[in-house]
């Protein structure tokens, strides 16, 4: 877990990570993040305006309550509650793709913009929806899934029990999966000696190994390409946005992505005007400032 | 084309239709609509508010201008500002598939809603969102378009240019070519003797077989319920509605679709709960009677 003391201008001014230990259950993380927020308070030493946490979902933004998360093992843990009755300070919690959706508009990529599709390919492929610059939460509070868009049907098994999600394809986890497959079916490359062996292979190593020109290292990239594009290709004409950010450890492989990514866009999405798709610019940063800029901007950051 | 005096009830009072001989270019056509709604209020007999335009697309909803419409052949013409000059009354030009989701929310089957898609079955496969009983028309004036989300990747060819859009296979015009290709291919099936021959095939010929048993035109509606529910599995986690409505013509084939539908879209979208699929009530009204919701509702029907 990350924590950051953040100004109204958007800087990151103290930042702190710590190991999440998810194995000892809900009640521990939370004093465990109680305690790095008072931690970089007291190295900040600023007043401060309130907390706002990046959580994985799904949850409540209205009452700041994880619903579940696969990954933690969390069920209706009312996260905001626990945080103020523990810190005394106003606190949001929001989905973590949606904050750094709203943090690549706050101060990153999507400055200026006022409607914004943001695409993070980390463990999984979340995303964030912004409307004139306020999050979409959607009926349920959880819009903005783009990871399950299925843009190969009958394709590889997602971890939703769906087949052909992109997150199935664009990941950083599935880029890591496809390579140690090809190799495991004796494709040459450089990856595995970046990796040094094929079970601590990471998305890391295929773009160490494009960086070298490895052909198969690029074949992937240029997938993860098509299949953003596909995915693109479906969601641009529903949502109509004016900018699309990818962000997300995947997403640091860059032009090794973006270049197949608006050639393909480009030869699908014929009869609407060209939408950018840009890089973010916060990196991993973008959801703490995001987080943040939901408590600056706080009124009325949210549409539902 | 179609015109209908709506009063504040959303009752349709007076309706009248025209064909619209579109191949005069638009100075005719307008003409026409300007003398067809005189007609109406006329029989009418009422004090009217305003009114209400339901076009083809792509449009901007803010000027009213019909910026290119592949049906009609239009390129930029300012429908808003002719009918205001050629009636003298307050008018407003929206898309029609939005109109449709509009009608819905205001008097049909998603009454009592707040979050809706609405998907209508046609010559195409239009879309038509709301976010809180308000029209989302997105940042270039046309969100809402989920014929072209990509259900089969490297399928059937769509009029847009791409291949595989979901407006490709589940268009009433799909599923009529749909049933075309395969009697051609041999398939026997009542469907022919429905429709006399091959070229004047309809998707209505294709539900009249339906009513008979007929195992063929079954498959088909199965086939379009697939493909509905793989680009509801696709639209649902992005924008969350809070319920879905199929309106347009090959919607008419009821449970023949909505049974495979409903069915395939509970084996793919697991992890969210279930979101309701429902037919239409206003069928062919919905339109008319949303756009005039539009007027009646007007100051704030939509959200951008």
């Amino acid at each position: 877990m990350r924590c950051g003391l953040v100004s109204d201008q958007g800087e990151l001014l103290v930042h702190r990570t710590r190991p999440t230990l998810a194995h000892r259950g809900p009640e521990a993380v939370i004093a465990d993040i109680a305690a790095l927020i008072r931690e970089v308070l007291q190295e900040g030493g600023r007043r401060v305006a309130g907390v706002g946490m990046a959580s994985p979902g799904p949850l409540n933004p209205k009452t700041g309550v994880v619903l579940r998360t696969p990954n933690l093992r969390w069920n209706n843990v009312p996260l905001k509650d626990k945080l103020e009755q523990a810190l005394g300070l106003p606190t949001t919690v929001d989905n973590d793709s949606q904050m750094t959706a709203y943090g690549e508009w706050w101060k990153g990529a999507a400055q200026g913009y006022s409607h914004v599709l943001c695409l993070t390919l980390g463990t999984g492929v979340g995303g964030g929806v912004l409307i004139n610059g306020r999050i979409y939460h959607g009926y349920s509070g959880s819009a903005g899934h783009i990871g399950h868009l299925i843009v190969e049907p009958g394709g590889a098994r997602c971890g939703c029990g769906a087949v052909g999600c992109l997150e199935a394809y664009a990941s950083a986890t599935a880029i890591a999966r496809r390579a140690r497959e090809r190799l495991a079916e004796g494709r040459k490359s450089v990856i595995i000696r970046c990796a040094g062996n094929l079970e601590s292979l990471t998305s890391y190593n295929v773009y160490q190994a494009a960086l070298d020109g490895d052909t198969l290292a690029l074949e992937i990239f240029a997938e993860v390409g098509h299949y953003l594009a596909l995915a693109l290709t479906s969601a641009i004409p529903l949502f109509d946005p004016q900018v699309v950010v990818i962000s997300g450890q995947a997403a640091e492989a860059g032009d090794f992505i973006f270049k197949p990514l608006r050639k393909r866009l480009g030869e699908l999405l014929k009869l609407r005007p060209a939408v950018p798709v840009l890089p973010s610019t916060l990196g991993d940063d973008a959801g703490i400032i995001g987080a943040a800029g939901v408590v600056f901007l706080g009124g009325r950051p949210s549409i539902d």
